[in-house]
């Protein structure tokens, strides 16, 4: 069967997106290359509109519905992240957006989706399905299905960071990005290894939520019962059907750090880099700052996914 | 009596200090609009080489002088982040920098700057003066000094800051910075004015600390004995004999803010543009937050100055 994107998905999805997604900086640290040992670039999608890389992929989406569609309203269950972005992306094409919360989604994330006025109804993550109530709000109204990460649009849209990444660098010997359900790793990678043929790809997971690498090793999707890390962006319990087989193809190995490391290296971006990373945008920081790659890289871009985070959660780090 | 520097001045260091310094990138953010009442955008100066504006006057200064005088060292007195410049710029062409710095200076400015490998000199910055130890260590080695703020170099250097922003982005209605001694203000004054003659220019400076404010309502330098402000970097007791004339010809005015209101605007920009900018770096954003401008402006440019924080002081906010 043939991937599901390939690296034109993600060249229309950069034009498509440009009126809703802004083009987030890159930068640098020679503090943090010297632990590192080798020269690292960072992209940073905490300073994205919503503060994550998931207006690309939403808006990708959204901004490609007919009116009819749009007036049927867009569904999407997210812990957060996703959640802002399809409710900003709805709001901008004036569209009613149906957002399914976890009940103890971060005050942050769930008050700023609250801002851009969706509908949300929350649930309690260890007893409901919020695809079961996706499915009972799309019944109702015949509206579109947003989904986290597995569909051709969220994915090509969110490998629009690496787009950007790779035009504004020079040479780079490897790329790596967290993995939840793979939306972003795979849109990535597919753009990353179309314009960088040589470039090693790599993902980034928690080892509490570890599906992703037990799917590679395993050579099929594995499910983790109960993912159990910090990063709450992360918490997906199997990879998608459409971008796993991606990541099986274009991404050489995921590789795991635990919560110490991912706290240790929100700290770490936040006293030398200046800037705010939420947990699961810092775990493929957490990866390279403690050495979890195989050797022979001398440089590696990161995507710094996300930035929404409590102020009570990152003082007690 | 001509001012000290002019606009000329500003664009000649905006080509000699491009080795050494970065072009930061512009942040905005539609929640801090929606506070402000206005459109806002940020120099991102806390994102600078060194985490602060710093390194721009520095690195003027460091890099216009001939090699005889390099090769007798430079001298610098600063509570941290002109002590790193100094460190960073002195370094890069292989010069000693001799730093004298307060006992008392945050932890995180000292180790930064530490790691530049300059001669530290600490002082109590209640019984010594930093001048009369700065003196003694030039009259030892012929150095050269480079003073925090009142040099035409390092208020040319600074004024850098604005040329970039003025050049980033559309038409504004004001500009503000914060004031300490007066370089960072006087320079970005001298170009915003030149390159966009209508411009409105503004200081914002901490209750504690309101050296520029008296002296502008007195219309002569005016020193405060004690200023007393968790905004360390802008603790200086009295306005530049070079900076003072220049503010009070171009800046239509400085406007106070206290130290609540810094804590709330540092959390603020944290947590919603997701960097981290130190308490003397917010202080012209929290006078756009806190509505301390005079009525009529629609629209401001704000230099975050610097992100330089101990971990232990942010918390605590």
């Amino acid at each position: 069967m043939p991937l599901a994107i390939q690296a034109d998905d993600v060249r229309a999805a950069a034009d498509r997106i440009r009126p809703l997604a802004h083009r987030t900086p890159i930068l640098t640290s020679a503090v943090f290359d010297a632990e590192a040992g080798f020269r690292v670039v960072f992209k940073c999608e905490n300073l994205q509109r919503g503060g994550a890389f998931k207006i690309r992929g939403a808006s990708n989406l959204i901004l490609s519905l007919a009116p009819d569609a749009l007036a049927r309203g867009i569904v999407a269950y997210s812990s957060g992240n996703h959640a802002q972005a399809v409710a900003i992306a709805a709001k901008h094409v004036g569209a009613q957006a149906h957002i399914v919360m976890p009940e103890d989604a971060p005050r942050s994330k769930m008050e700023a989706t609250r801002a851009y006025s969706p509908r949300i109804v929350t649930y309690n993550r260890f007893t409901e399905s919020r695809e079961t109530i996706a499915a009972a709000i799309l019944k109702q109204t015949g509206g579109t299905l947003a989904p986290p990460f597995d569909h051709p649009m969220i994915m090509a849209g969110q490998g629009t960071a690496a787009l950007e990444l790779l035009d504004d660098v020079g040479p780079l010997d490897a790329l790596i990005t967290p993995v939840g359900g793979g939306g972003l790793l795979s849109g990535c990678a597919t753009i990353a290894r179309a314009m960088r043929p040589g470039i090693r790809v790599f993902g980034a997971e928690p080892v509490g939520a570890n599906d992703t690498f037990l799917s590679l090793q395993a050579g099929e999707r594995v499910t983790v019962p109960h993912p159990d890390t910090i990063a709450d962006g992360l918490r997906a319990r199997c990879p998608g059907e459409l971008t796993f087989p991606v990541i099986r193809e274009l991404v050489e190995g995921v590789v795991l750090v635990d919560d110490a490391e991912i706290r240790e290296t929100v700290k770490f971006l936040l006293l030398h880099l200046k800037i705010l990373v939420e947990p699961s945008g810092a775990v493929p920081a957490a990866a390279v700052l403690f050495h979890k790659l195989p050797p022979g890289i001398r440089s590696i871009g990161v995507v710094l996914s996300g930035g929404n985070i409590d102020f009570e959660e990152l003082v007690g780090y």
